[in-house]
């Protein structure tokens, strides 16, 4: 597996374009991402019970069962909590989308992220929708387009690819994200896109998702709430020509499924370290625990602690905070047996061993947490299992971004 | 039911006391709260999984279910994760008490509040244990001295009292808490002491306080984390003279159970008010739900969100984060059929009505969110059941006080 350039269009067959059509004031808000041919698709949305139009269709599309051609993707509005005019609005982006390509409407996945409870401007949309199409690309710059055009406040551009190796045959594999959050309301609606160009059943596609989702994007927090818009959806077009993967115990499913693993990864912690006014990444790596169940409650427990977080701002090497965070997240454990530690490049800082508090050196402690990146990992001692959460801290510019309407 | 100055003194035989013996660096840190004939005893500890050595030994008097003399509480330090020196020093506290009282050491509880995971100065408490004994009083100003002795970052002294009527025989009933949390580390622990001269069953006193501690002070997020060290404890020891109430169907035991749930109410809503760096404070009240549990749910969710906490900071009439809220709750619920608004003293603002957002005026909106109160109301539209849940917003101040360390 190589790390190459681009993102979603380094797949076979893939092709992407981004614009502003002028939904924010400047910046790209239009994206849309297709396969030459209809591609098998898996996906996961959001819990909340509360969802946004683009979520009820697109999951209506993928639960269909049968390839798709395309995605399109606006930012700058949510299309969330718009009544009935929401749901027609979203069928008038898949319609106009479908005619752009030569599809059904029924072959178009739709996401949104923005603005909660305003009506879309839909009609300059429907108008940029053909402007979109016809500036797709398979070009590293149609996928980075894209890229940047579902970005709300992300800092950054989020896009990861790789070359796989399948019984000598080169599959690719590419995907982008967005996290952060619009400025106002902020709901941190996180969406990823991956696609790749393997020949996969849509049975092992939506398992491989499934599995990975649990422990990457459903692993990250920023401020523990959880979006009306959240979606992650991969393509597999076949293109690359491999023999069809359709058991799962082949093993070129395990190769597949870890390269899907790592770009899921990837594309999570982006958009962990890229939350709103984060100072610092955080990852909390709980092991020896009794089930992955309850590393992951364990681990949630201390990435989404405000208190943490906010120690972690301030590089206060606040072992009683991740103590008290463990403690109240739902899983029974022998206090007595925990052992404690911060790591960063610049060093490695024992906080309690076996229960006993260590005695910290300012020096030292400062040393470790004045980097940007800081892990902190927890011994249950109790078990062989194991999970890993990804964050970042609760700063000042955090209350800045969100509570930005008193100056 | 009427109003009385004071707090834990008011009723007949109580008396407290509160010094500064070395502890912090100027206030008073360590309290005696005492009642001249053994009172019934009831009390509902952390639900942390790491609790403090005071949670456990105070836990086991209570649980013993006889009538206990006394409370010593120390501020400054928790005596959390200390190790079995901790628990040796908790019983040093109850002995030391116990002789300056002349009782038994199990007629002692013990709370603490403070730094975790560094032992107890016990050498300075049990030399002040004495010298606050002496100082015991059944003044207000005794009442007074325990309440300020009990508080950590709190910004003010929290108590409250009442005179009933039962049957012709005045009965008083007054409490004390702190909450808010320590400058390093903020554990955010609740400390809560109620005294009455009610004639009871302890069972009876221990049902009124478990179903009044479920809609108070389970009630409040300041930041959804919670102490190894939160404690309630509430005293009744029968000086009053009224006949024995000895059953849940007696009326007596409802107008008592109305005045211990009053008194629980506020000191919780004084709690949430004095929230770290909280510059507004927030009720949110959820009606019309299917069950009292669904609404607690949905009432906490909305009340410990950092997007509702940041948006009030902010004066932003935000529904939107209200909806998300709620929408990942834990509760099921149809969207469409939600109404919200906010209330303050300066007026009322329709959010969303039956599930249509309505247009909101900026400078209504403005209007009323300038206040220091605000209400969120939602009508779930589902049922007949409601719960309240307080809390405060988050400021810049929250950041500055939990991340303390960084200049």
């Amino acid at each position: 597996m190589k790390k190459v350039a681009g993102g979603v269009t380094v797949a076979k067959g893939f092709k992407a374009a981004g614009q502003h059509v002028g939904l924010k004031r400047k910046r790209k808000d239009l994206a849309i991402l297709m396969s030459e041919v209809p591609a098998t698709v898996a996906g996961v949305f959001t819990t909340n019970v509360v969802k946004g139009a683009p979520v009820t269709w697109s999951h209506k599309v993928v639960s269909a069962g049968t390839p798709i051609k395309a995605v399109v993707i606006n930012s700058g509005h949510a299309n969330s909590c718009t009544g009935p005019q929401g749901d027609i609005d979203c069928v008038k982006m898949a319609e106009a989308t479908a005619l752009a390509l030569g599809c059904a409407a029924e072959e178009v996945a739709v996401a949104s992220t923005g603005y909660i409870g305003v009506q879309l401007p839909i009609d300059k949309i429907c108008a940029g929708i053909p402007i979109v199409a016809g500036l797709l690309a398979a070009t590293e710059e149609g996928g980075t387009a894209a890229a940047e055009a579902i970005r709300t406040t992300d800092l950054f551009t989020k896009q990861i690819a790789f070359q796989l190796d399948i019984d000598g045959t080169k599959v690719m594999i590419g995907g982008m994200a967005k996290g952060s959050g619009m400025v106002h309301p902020n709901m941190a609606t996180m969406l990823a896109f991956v696609t790749t160009d393997i020949n996969i059943t849509q049975e092992l596609l939506s398992l491989a998702m499934k599995e990975s989702v649990c422990t990457t994007y459903n692993m990250i927090s920023v401020d523990g709430d959880t979006s009306t818009n959240d979606m992650a959806l991969v393509f597999a077009n076949g293109l690359a020509g491999n023999k069809l993967i359709e058991s799962a115990d082949d093993k070129n499913f395990i190769i597949f499924k870890t390269a899907l693993h790592t770009v899921n990864e990837l594309l999570a912690k982006a958009v962990a370290r890229d939350g709103e006014g984060a100072t610092k990444f955080l990852e909390v790596s709980v092991i020896g625990s009794e089930s992955r169940e309850d590393a992951q409650k364990l681990a949630k427990s201390v990435v989404s602690s405000s208190l943490v977080k906010t120690a972690l701002f301030g590089e206060d090497a606040n072992w009683g905070r991740i103590i008290a965070a463990l403690g109240r997240g739902g899983v029974n454990f022998d206090p007595s047996k925990l052992s404690i530690s911060f790591d960063s490049d610049a060093g490695h800082l024992p906080l309690m061993c076996k229960g006993k508090p260590l005695v910290v050196n300012t020096n030292d402690a400062h040393k470790v947490l004045s980097e940007k990146d800081i892990r902190i990992s927890i011994d249950m001692v109790a078990g062989g299992s194991e999970a890993r959460a990804w964050g970042c801290d609760l700063s000042y510019d955090y209350v800045r971004i969100n509570g930005a309407y008193r100056t």
